[in-house]
């Protein structure tokens, strides 16, 4: 079984004081250009314009941008300023679980380590976000490992947005999926959404996939009714940016359209995320804030103007898939089939088994 | 009742000879740019890089465009290039019924001039094609007078492409109908879908509802979705390339979305387009041919490549919208609920009343 080379998209340089590097993604795929940051604003920042992006990846960038915003605090400052970064990290954008659930973490090992000496603390927190980020590379690998076995050999498969190696650490959850299918031997192909207005698919997709030599096709977005009705895709398999504790997931704006039209189409709608995009306090999507991104993404291209002056947009980034639309929800404990309350509360009670073997 | 103030978007100048004026639309909003034809090769490549487009226009262009052909010529060419010309001008879009339907008239319109002298067929030939253009603007109207009542006061129209003048001479089918709404003194708000690739909804749709003073906000086509959850949305309206006689109904890609996510919200669904854009030969949309368009439209933007080197795309103009999924059509001879082959088969048999009397 052949293993694909996928992109190790966030990575920490150094050790203390050490940077954060990543590759920006608002310059694929013309530019493969690594973007340094010294701060925890640079991180903020690298989030907010989407150089960084995906649900994973805004957790592990979140983690990191921590660790720079404390590592050259002294004994007196160092509390505060882990509080404070935790607090101005959580604002970079409102909607991904994961990002609150990597600072959650960071703010959690900085208590356990109350009473230590600096230096320690800022070891121990270190390790923390090390693991944060190591723990995304398994998981990833784990997610594919489950979901593989949901596509069969001879499969296009339809996505949307960015759910790969750039939405994660590397090899990424919906993409992630796919790639192992293909390493087990599978021939699968992928029609990809183009994902406006910011083109993921078309950028960021379909460069992991070009990389990697799987077949993609693009299209555009409001194409996949078209492209179901001509039988063109076995399956429907996305990424996540918040689930929901009863299983809505939010995600990219259009994925609510994919379920609608899966389930018209008696095709499989698969949602592929790490346990950490769940928001289990949540009761169901509803509660979960949807960001409105500058309406200029839609009314302007990179040359200029599109719409008439005065003419407004409504920019949502993500919607919500009600359970119902959804097959199955794969995490890097198993897959959780025709997701409910009662099956998501299983999910995680099941005793803690984080990150199968890898094979 | 006020009459809103709406563009005349293609005309004949002079008499014989003559030359076919019309705005290009690939230059909006940005620009008001007169195209001037004097060839009918010039008006089958103002169709093909859609200069000139929308079902009706396009007819109506097809119609005048013969004339381009045939005025030149003495008696003894005469035929021979109406013949050519009309099937040169049928190659220039598959798709929309109105194009082979003009030329249709044309082509008859010819043969009852048999024998005549030559002056007097082209005299002949150009009368039929100002009735062509005339009948457009009265047809446009008597749509808006038919499908206004489906309209109610407060509601939020979602359309898609460009059904306006643009897409006709004036006025326009879908947008027709929300102008005569308007006129009726009706508070109607507009949501337009951006309709990628070559995004008329942002750049001809947003335009003409903003010059007629109707609020109108811009999404992008994945949003639609979203918008029904939100239920911001009280109808979808559209027009139509080519319907069948089951009253399946060929439109721009994205269209058949919209009508699944329309029943999955419990939204009518609306169709505006006058008789010539039915093909009553065929039994049902599966039969309609679908322009498959160049793939740079996806995968390259103004200012180059957006995809990676290598990566494919899959382009269709337009999909095929079932019946089943329609509430009515709207004709300039009034509605067609909930359209099937009966009821659209009376529709054409009663008495041919085809513009209704002008308010």
């Amino acid at each position: 079984m052949g293993r694909l080379v996928t992109i190790r998209t966030i990575d920490w340089e150094g050790s203390i004081p050490g940077r954060v590097r990543l590759v920006d993604q608002t310059a694929l795929p013309g530019e493969f250009r690594i973007l340094t940051c010294e701060s925890s604003e640079d991180v903020w920042k690298a989030i907010r314009r989407l150089s960084v992006r995906g649900a994973p990846a805004i957790g592990v960038a979140g983690a990191l941008g921590t660790m720079l915003a404390i590592q050259g605090a002294d004994e007196e400052e160092l509390w505060e300023r882990l509080d404070d970064a935790v607090e101005y990290l959580a604002t970079a954008r409102p909607t991904a679980a994961d990002l609150f659930w990597a600072l959650d973490r960071m703010r959690k090992a900085g208590e356990s380590l109350r009473g230590q000496p600096a230096g320690e603390v800022k070891e121990g927190l270190l390790r923390e976000a090390l693991s944060i980020l190591n723990e995304d590379r398994a998981r990833c690998h784990a997610i594919g490992r489950h979901g593989s076995r949901l596509l069969n050999d001879g499969d296009t498969v339809l996505t949307h947005c960015n759910a790969g190696a750039f939405a994660a650490t590397e090899y990424g959850t919906a993409l992630g999926v796919i790639f192992r299918a293909v390493e087990e031997g599978k021939r699968i192909k992928v029609i990809a959404g183009e994902t406006r207005p910011l083109l993921q698919g078309t950028r960021i997709t379909a460069f992991e996939l070009k990389q990697a030599g799987i077949p993609v096709t693009i299209i555009c977005d409001s194409a996949a009714g078209g492209v179901l009705q001509r039988k063109m895709a076995q399956a429907i398999l996305v990424g996540a940016d918040r689930i929901a504790s009863n299983g809505d997931v939010a995600n990219k704006i259009g994925t609510y359209t994919l379920s609608v039209l899966a389930r018209e189409h008696g095709v499989p709608f698969y949602v592929a995320a790490p346990t950490s995009t769940f928001d289990l306090s949540l009761a169901n999507g509803a509660k979960i804030p949807i960001e409105e991104r500058p309406p200029e993404e839609i009314t302007h291209g990179t040359e200029g103007r599109l719409a008439p002056e005065g003419v407004s947009a409504f920019n949502p980034a993500f919607d919500v898939t009600p359970a119902g639309n959804i097959s199955a929800i794969i995490t890097e404990r198993g897959v959780i089939e025709r997701p409910d309350r009662e099956r998501i509360r299983s999910h995680f009670a099941e005793a803690a088994n984080p990150v199968p073997p890898s094979s």
